[in-house]
């Protein structure tokens, strides 16, 4: 009598991979489950990363894989890519592991200035918080309600909402913003954290969102939480978590690459993968709810060659 | 130049404690933080936990408060208590970690049939997933709008909501679950979760949610994540974090408790203290959200004597 309680189907790449080419199953009584649909997806379902805008972020505990957005805060994305194509973080630590809410890596100390780091990096950085509605700013919108925006969905797969004239990305969980001071353009894109809890949408709008974790999220999450200024900063420099490097995956040999493809999220197949998780087929849901968070979307991720 | 990234004020027990007779501070001409609201609450603000409905999960690593309804899923609660009258954890395991969803313990090798170890205990449990609304069942609801239920709210300080006649615990971070089978009576009680990430609201009224952890979250949500069958399941039991104990705080010499308040939801200060996370007043906020969720809410707690 085994009782495993909820049960939450993650893509798995692994196994994932594996069924991807296999043609769209026949019609079946019973809709779809989550998993029966991902494996349904078909190879143009799937958006690889690009080396160039993905970076991975080395513990001893393992690698993290970070997708820099194609379309949000250039400013700050081009920053943090040129930061790491400097190793700027290198030797440095994660510093701040507040339980339910953010991890935070960068430079507590001061000892290594962005802009003594980076003499031609242009500060201070705009306050890339919201972009303005275009034509060629991606948004896949969901039809359910949100209370923060007029409307949520994704670009990218990452979280995303609109209000008036406004499109931002959304603090879910994996996301990656930058710290700052209380000045709107403080933020030198050094300090980085990623939400590793319940969404504090109350950020939106506050700082500037850059990407999204797509691998390695666990490692993060399970470190131990700090103590200090109830902001959850180690204590002591000892317990902070060393950053072997935090590298351009373009700048990494290909056969050291971790090569993600990430469920595109503007197919046919994405808005039958949403209603599957809005109204779960699994036989353990008695009731279903009828409706979804962008937050509660976790978008398939599969490792490939 | 430190740069903190956003800041989460945390209600600290020890802080909050000294503060905590502190008459209400003059009018300012600035709106309060939740700092200052916190700091001005009167000892009649503060809800003290009963010691016959709160658990104390004893890890190697520490202490973590659990409060069982005063309200909801009667029978599965007064069985909780009778398993851990009986000791029926003690030695056994957290056995599963499923990152951004739930910590899981109880007997996944049944090795401890509950019947057999509580011969007296009246099985099958009804499925107990949400009441009817009641007079007697207390709900303070906020204004804002979900997305899963009519209204959201909170009855002593734990996140519940109503749709038409019923009324439920909410899944948000800390709430604790009773696993089950696919058939609804099939949860014994034995079988517990917690919430450790994004709330995940779709179980809202499939499952019979029995209570809160208070204190000690950390210290589930740094646990390392199992890898198996996708559930977070530890690969082997060798993985498994032991429990030292699971008891009834008042089982517990009173020298040796914990002795916690919550802030109750039922008071004028209760009200200006959502209306500060609604609309944060911190320097550092430049947007204000305008909005809250019942899952952002983090219900002050405070150390007593």
């Amino acid at each position: 009598m085994k009782r495993f309680g909820p049960a939450l189907v993650v893509a798995a790449g692994a196994a994932l991979a594996t069924a991807a080419l296999a043609a769209d199953p026949a019609p079946a009584a019973k809709p779809l489950s989550t998993a029966d649909i991902i494996a349904s997806a078909r190879p143009a379902d799937w958006r690889r990363l690009d080396p160039a805008n993905t970076l991975y972020l080395e513990l001893a505990s393992g690698r993290i894989v970070i997708e820099l957005s194609r379309f949000y805060a250039p400013a700050h994305v081009a920053a943090i890519r040129k930061m790491a194509e400097a190793h700027y973080w290198d030797g440095l630590a994660i510093n701040r592991l507040q339980d339910n809410f953010v991890a935070q890596w960068g430079d507590p100390d001061n000892v290594r200035p962005v802009q003594k780091a980076l003499p031609d990096l242009k500060l201070p950085l705009p306050p890339e918080f919201t972009r303005a509605i275009a034509k060629d700013l991606p948004f896949t919108a969901l039809p359910d309600a949100d209370g923060w925006a007029s409307k949520t969905g994704f670009t990218d797969g990452m979280a995303a909402a609109q209000t008036g004239n406004e499109q931002w990305l959304v603090h879910c969980y994996g996301a990656i913003g930058v710290g700052r001071d209380n000045e709107a353009d403080s933020g030198h894109g050094n300090e980085l954290y990623v939400v590793i809890g319940q969404s504090p949408r109350q950020l939106d709008g506050n700082v500037a969102v850059v990407g999204k974790i797509w691998r390695g999220m666990e490692l993060l999450a399970s470190l131990p939480r700090g103590t200090d200024g109830g902001l959850g900063l180690y204590a002591t420099p000892g317990q902070r978590v060393p950053i072997k490097a935090l590298r351009l995956a373009s700048s990494v040999p290909e056969g050291e690459r971790t090569n993600l493809e990430v469920l595109r999220d503007d197919t046919p197949l994405f808005a039958r993968f949403v209603e599957s998780r809005r109204n779960r087929t699994e036989d353990w849901y008695l009731h279903k709810a009828g409706h979804i968070d962008v937050c509660n979307i976790n978008v398939p991720v599969r490792d490939v060659k």
